[in-house]
């Protein structure tokens, strides 16, 4: 297995791409943004078109980094992941050593299934949901007044936050009426309290979501949630469920009104389509949309596995990332959805690209001498387009840009004015900024002067569905771990937080031993006793 | 006053500053986070300690950086700023030739003020806000029923928007009962839709803000938001508020039941402090509460009068920002409050930062040789600690951090779990995370060796108020105008937005005169029409 984890300097084709990066391709000349080129450079993939006219490209660099992703053995490499090798791991070193079958819960759909051991535990946990909700909605599990749940509290942080909340937003206008989810994460007070202020208890459910069982942020709230309940006279036992790993000390049955099972398989930041998501998203939009929403995962999944990568669209995008990153050298990517639905996808990419490829160390413990994964960041256009799009289109620093786009609205509540919609004019922003971004424009005022090759691409689509938000989680996360196969890291630990976690609890037991005797900061001060250089 | 504006890398501390940055302070060093060091790298201002010792600076470095804050005169430059100079432009070109005085909506509090008009202005302004919500308060003004108004639609974008709305959740927990705030900005129609869906009309008060009058994400969304009011049988004269320039096209008694004044001396992005966040603000947490947090915005705009840049708490953070931008070599900022309450503050920083820093011609309209404002993005703490920490504590690319914390929490709701409540454990994670990037850690598995020297500082304050939410607003106003005058740039105008707008403007004639002809991809396949090189 490890003779195909290569180190990226160690192909052919990168040498080569370094030489071919020495002169990109030129986007601001005359013509550049051709009719032909434009028509090119679109990749359709299930229900979305990647237009990448305008990134840096042509059909030299396109041909290298088809070179690139080959030798990685890119395609493989994902093929291996589906079918259950522990792709989690460093040879030589103590590491997790675990297989990465996200893809296996939404691998219902497929026959057979990669890894059946896997999609039939999925498929197990699905059961018992389906079955947990055809109670709630025919009023066989109420509260004790006999009245329906309509409100569901997920505590949770990190992978158990980020990409259900993004993904229950993008679709909450597919909501069934009455029901609504809210989100504790963060270990400030005023996060459960701002939550907890104005619900109805005695009519909602709470979520508690650790694989472990152990994380300090979600015990916490869930024993703030708890004492609220008790206050309220309402026994948690009928209104709290646990999704953990087996054996875990939240996996007590005896605690909470049903359990759901999270496989040691499944990083947190992939686990959106595993009963991370799956509780709260199908409670929310109902079981059939749910589904709908893992099929739209599937749908990509499959399409993954096509080598040729002007028609695999996440391992395009993967290798476009790769040639900014690496041989243009951009040291961040924004995403910019135009969908205000998306308001936190890109805090979920942001976590799930960033946890996965912020590595120095390649699969063998070795150092590795070129960059992994860039920052990254955004916010839903067009808001971005009257703040920070300034320095995208004149900063000193170049910015690779990354759009999303739907040709149709969420709840069809449009407006005509001058004679466009309001979803026009948001398509319409969104492809100007990237003929702005790529060809620039030349003024005889220096201020008006725009000096365009910024890189950029558009991810389009018709409508933001379960199914659609389905294929644009799955584009993003294979993405991810095509980057990572290039690179030789290893995208599915994150020993890079635990420093953080040792030093907080060495902390904790400074101010917990002295209680009144020194302000916090102080402990600070005393951090000799905390930096222990092992 | 042309011969105050030089370029960064004219002035003899910047070639003393490369040299230095040669061979920064090394964090990692044994015993290199003495007591000693910690307790001397902290700047106390007002309610904010800026504790400093985390970033690679030493007492050379800190000299010359205060060599190079001399030589850009940024305090000199921060006082004609006041006073009212016209420090938006560009010398010899065409440009918005405007003064900069969003400083006078909060001198107030100073006798005498800086600049007497535009305080006279900000007091007429502040005293029509005042008698409005005296009649709300007092049911002077109702709805047609005689009901009072509890709901306030805000639709503005960018600087209309971010501010004001991270202002907002900030200081939520202040809110009077029953008085809330929701926004619309998108130009998406989901926006407003998902605003609308759920809201009594009949007791909602509507603010426009526009400084223009025209921009159109605002007229569109306020269209939108008209018809919903005529289709409840609402009169929207009886419930929509305009905030805008004094003769712009909203400048009309006859459409709206009251008008408030903005100045085209204060940018967007800094009117938070302007009738832009008054009206909402003051609506929601009471007009007394709002006049503390321009107290606290006073209060810094005051302090940042210090030339020692050891004691001039916005002028440090600045020099030290150019300290990790120019000569540490750092393309991005990441900003972490540990506070659920600042979960847009980022948001709003990017925006204020990034549109006034992202520059690359100086006031002479040159081009500059150095690079200007960095990309600045984050998330709240502790929930990022679960994300994107990875690459902040182990990626390839190293990212300097502005952490920020409070020792109480805003809700006093906490509760005690081993010995230690909710907000000790917020704090020790965040002095945890200063420590862990600064220090690193060596272990002899590759894959948990922390390289450390990764360099932040944190802003500490007793609680999150409407004071010392005023006061953080201004450190970082005043920082990013600090940064802008040493980088010889004009951080107050924002040319590089245009572009984008005219673009979108000719795709929607290219849609409005084609309906139904052509999907609205195709209009950017025929750009051959919209991309004009002039």
């Amino acid at each position: 297995m490890n003779s195909i984890f290569k180190n990226m300097d160690q192909h052919p084709a990168y040498g080569k791409l370094q030489k071919a990066a020495l002169a990109p391709f030129d986007l601001t000349a005359s013509g550049a943004l051709s009719l032909k080129r434009l028509a090119l450079y679109r990749c359709q993939v299930a229900s979305f078109k990647l237009l990448y006219g305008t990134q840096r490209i042509d059909e030299q660099s396109l041909d290298l980094l088809q070179g690139l992703a080959d030798q990685s053995a890119t395609v493989a490499q994902f093929k291996m992941m589906k079918k259950g090798e522990a792709m989690n791991r460093i040879t030589g070193f103590a590491s997790e050593n675990r297989q990465v079958l996200h893809t296996a819960g939404r691998d219902l759909f497929s026959a057979p299934p990669h890894n059946h051991e896997a999609t039939k535990q999925a498929r197990q946990e699905l059961d018992k949901l389906q079955t947990f909700l055809a109670d709630l909605d025919s009023n066989r599990i109420t509260n004790h007044l006999g009245e329906p749940f309509n409100n569901l509290i997920s505590i949770g942080i990190g992978g158990s936050d980020l990409g259900p909340r993004a993904v229950y937003l993008a679709l909450k206008s597919f909501a069934k009426e009455n029901r609504q989810v809210h989100f504790i994460s963060n270990i400030d007070p005023d996060d459960s309290a701002a939550v907890l202020k104005d619900l109805d208890l005695s009519r909602t459910l709470v979520s508690v979501v650790s694989k472990s069982g152990t994380t300090l942020e979600t015990l916490t709230n869930e024993e703030l949630v708890k004492q609220a309940f008790l206050k309220a006279g309402l026994d948690p036992k009928n209104h709290f469920v646990a999704v953990t790993g087996a054996n875990s000390p939240m996996d007590d049955q005896d605690k909470y009104l049903r359990s759901f099972l999270m496989f040691d398989y499944i990083c947190g930041r992939y686990s959106v389509s595993s009963m991370v998501g799956g509780l709260l998203l199908s409670f929310a939009i109902g079981f059939k949309n749910y589904k709908k929403f893992l099929e739209g995962a599937n749908r990509i999944d499959d399409a993954a596995e096509e080598k040729d990568i002007r028609k695999n669209l996440p391992l395009l995008l993967a290798m476009l990332g790769i040639w900014n990153r690496n041989f243009l050298n951009y040291d961040t990517l924004t995403i910019l959805p135009y969908s205000q639905a998306l308001v936190r996808f890109v805090a979920h990419l942001q976590q799930c690209d960033m946890e996965s490829n912020g590595k120095s160390i390649n699969r063998q413990g070795g150092q590795i001498k070129y960059h992994s994964g860039p920052v990254i960041w955004g916010e839903p256009g067009t808001n971005g387009q009257h703040s920070f799009y300034q320095l995208l289109h004149q900063g000193t620093t170049i910015v690779p840009s990354e759009f999303i786009g739907f040709r149709q609205s969420q709840y069809g509540k449009d407006l005509v004015v001058d004679q466009t919609s309001s979803q026009e004019k948001l398509v319409a922003n969104l492809l100007a900024q990237t003929i702005a971004l790529a060809s620039g424009e030349k003024s005889a005022n220096p201020n008006r002067n725009f000096s365009g090759n910024r890189p950029c691409s558009v991810l389009l689509a018709d409508q933001l569905t379960p199914e659609t938000m389905g294929e644009l989680l799955a584009i993003y996360e294979n993405k991810i771990a095509f980057q990572g196969f290039v690179w030789n890291i290893n995208s599915f630990d994150q020993e890079g937080v635990q420093l953080g976690k040792t030093l907080a609890n060495r902390l904790l037991d400074i101010i917990a031993n002295k209680p009144g005797e020194s302000p916090i900061e102080q402990a600070l001060l005393k951090n000799a006793d905390i930096v222990k250089h092992t």
